[in-house]
């Protein structure tokens, strides 16, 4: 027989938890924030032992738990893994484990292009640990399990120290070059792609480029899906169905909207501030 | 008063040691493994921590003191620390900590480059953390006083994903253009520059294409320095001067002239088989 756990009393009044393998989760707290103004995030970047995706499944889901629980610390409402590798290892014990909802990142993402595909080819661009995890490929076809469905992944590992160094421009001709090079592939074996997703937390700073590279290389349109703005509308949906949105009178303008804990300072700020589009005031070091 | 540990007797026998954070320091058991052919190598990548560039000089003495215990186990005459990261933040202790002679990545790259240059005019590219350090600056400075000397250097964060991805030909479009970025920044501030140091385990890998972009950018020739090279060439004069060297009949044709260990096995033989110029026959799985 198993005993339901009585789960905590959930308030407006809680911020939303947000933990990222390092600062590229500050993607999903920006989509957070633009589509739910109203309330109050605590982000934790785990940037000492950045990057996960190279870690054991064990190894991951450890640092996952450590991160959870230091964002209940702080009375968080829901967790949002931003880490695509952290999700993969750890979406399903945590949502086992802890007394709040918890969002992985493939999930929302996977279920925005199964609703934006019509030709069921759905391409998924991520780091070289997504791709080989499958993730995308089994949530998309757990959606939708029609048999015309054809997921094509390619990793793209030039991309996040694209990011990372900033030139993510449209015209930059490093990015286009590699954008091609990569798109290239995927258009060669997908030519009916009609939905891309993008599976990586820092791929929306190349929003603009990859659309550009995409509008070159498909002949018709091709929905760009961002999984930090599916996640955002995820957030949304979540906390309305559990009556604990925060309106307008929640909290006072003077609270910070968001809160943001690293385990390792090094460039933080500099490279936090481009994820999040604003400068990133106030950065706390804490050890998990 | 200090008393002398005794050191034990070396023999021309035993192994070379060699550790990194990863597989890029098989470049430097490769230069080691042409300059000494009759030499047996025992190789550590500890591939579940890298990169250690992102960790604290504590955490990154840590495994290195990891590392040394797991070649001395193995009875090496020599260790050589082929990571930048871990040179900088481990060389000075293991030097005073260990029974056997330790070479660091840096100083032999830095004498290499001292010894070259005329102008005294040195650039140095390498990566973020390694150019943070100012390990190369410090040294090149202790072996050449002159008021002269100027050294400049050069973070070039995208040269690491570019090897891993193999995207190394000089006349791939993507690495010379990313590296004329780069190197444009460096002729633009040192146009006297007259001897460029690889600081960075990978970047032998692209030697032809940075000879191809300094020949383009520079008017004058320059001398390019390999640190793995120049510690190939230490490790020939440590092992001379301590009677050591292993000859023709030192060692039998059986057995394997590299043993490689890792601790983690995701993408070693792949990427690592790149590194080394050759297939990496056997890799063994560790734990610290």
């Amino acid at each position: 027989m198993t005993v339901a756990l009585s789960k905590p009393t959930l308030t407006a009044e809680q911020p939303i938890g947000v933990f990222d393998s390092g600062v590229g989760g500050l993607t999903v707290a920006k989509a957070v924030m633009a589509r739910l103004p109203h309330e109050r995030l605590i982000y934790l970047g785990d940037t000492a032992r950045v990057p996960y995706g190279t870690r054991s499944q064990a190894t991951v889901l450890r640092y996952s738990r450590n991160a959870a629980r230091f964002l209940l610390r702080h009375s968080v409402k829901l967790v949002l893994i931003a880490c695509n590798t952290a999700s993969a290892a750890a979406l399903d014990a945590l949502n086992q484990e802890l007394p709040v909802g918890v969002l992985g990142a493939v999930e929302p993402g996977a279920a925005a292009a199964v609703a934006a595909t019509q030709s069921g080819v759905i391409g998924v661009i991520g780091t070289l640990a997504t791709v080989r995890s499958g993730a995308y490929e089994r949530a998309i076809r757990r959606m939708r399990p029609q048999p015309d469905t054809r997921i094509e992944a390619q990793a793209c590992p030039l991309l996040v120290p694209l990011v990372e160094e900033g030139w993510t421009a449209p015209d930059d001709a490093v990015s286009q070059l590699v954008l091609h090079r990569y798109l290239t592939e995927l258009a060669r074996r997908s030519p009916a792609m009609d939905t891309l997703v993008l599976g990586c937390t820092h791929y929306p700073l190349l929003r603009p480029a990859i659309e550009r590279a995409v509008a070159e290389l498909w002949t018709h349109p091709v929905t760009l899906v961002d999984s930090a703005q599916a996640m955002a509308e995820e957030t949304a949906r979540r906390l309305q169905d559990d009556h604990v949105l925060a309106s307008a009178n929640t909290w006072s303008d003077a609270s910070p909207r968001l809160t943001c804990f690293v385990t390792d300072e090094a460039r933080v700020s500099e490279v936090g501030s481009r994820f999040l589009g604003q400068a990133l005031a106030s950065v706390q070091l804490v050890d998990l």
